[in-house]
């Protein structure tokens, strides 16, 4: 399902833009509403209450510098109304490997798990992410 | 479907059984065979083949202190065929927090991808994890 993998890759886009644009009414529209959700920043505990993760980006989006300048190398598995993506995030201090969980909600692929970490570096290392969609 | 709940729940057992268990076999069963599978090591990039992934474990069940003490506070999402845990893995130098994603496959639960980074401390937070399952 082609259609599956580029609608969870816009999905995981919207994100990151309403994270590049400081933009809370579009964080809020990403993430899931009719099941729970969860998101580990960076170094976090786990954030378990929708209300306590927009609060949280709320936060992070007002803070003075934009904490994300870039997503990619974006990896779709898509898996019927369940995806993950795994990316990398391009911060200012470094770079992130994140998990972003998504479900299929009313037709859209709404966010239920974000989890993001740090990495040392990227390798050259052919079993990095491959930008290619897998579908299941 | 707490039937789904606790199966998932017990593969997740599984998972850090084999790792405490030293089981590079275990370890093995562990992991989905039919779909890609990843995993993000704390501070690693993303392994993405499952040769790979089996072999950074072979690796890390071989050396000589046993990497994690124990699995806590896991929070299981069941979504059909999909779900995920968060839990805390005790290990000696502190506490990670861990997203495992598992698919059922021919009837078992099994791994498609483990993220794990660690975390300052855990806070006495009414929005951490709770023990109760999430099923939809």
């Amino acid at each position: 399902m082609r259609e599956d993998v580029e609608a969870v890759l816009a999905a995981n886009k919207s994100f990151y833009a309403a994270i590049v644009e400081r933009d809370p009414q579009a964080m809020n529209e990403v993430w899931a509403r009719d099941v729970p959700v969860a998101c580990i920043h960076p170094g976090w505990d786990a954030l378990i209450d929708r209300e306590a993760i927009l609060r949280s980006w709320r936060q992070i989006l007002s803070s003075r510098d934009a904490p994300i300048l870039e997503c990619r190398d974006e990896t779709p598995y898509v898996h019927g109304d369940v995806a993950f993506v795994i990316c990398h995030e391009i911060v200012s201090a470094g770079i992130l490997t994140a998990t972003n969980i998504f479900r299929r909600e009313n037709g859209d692929w709404k966010l239920i798990h974000h989890h993001a970490c740090p990495i040392a570096s990227l390798p050259p290392d052919e079993d990095g992410p491959a930008p290619s969609g897998r579908v299941h």
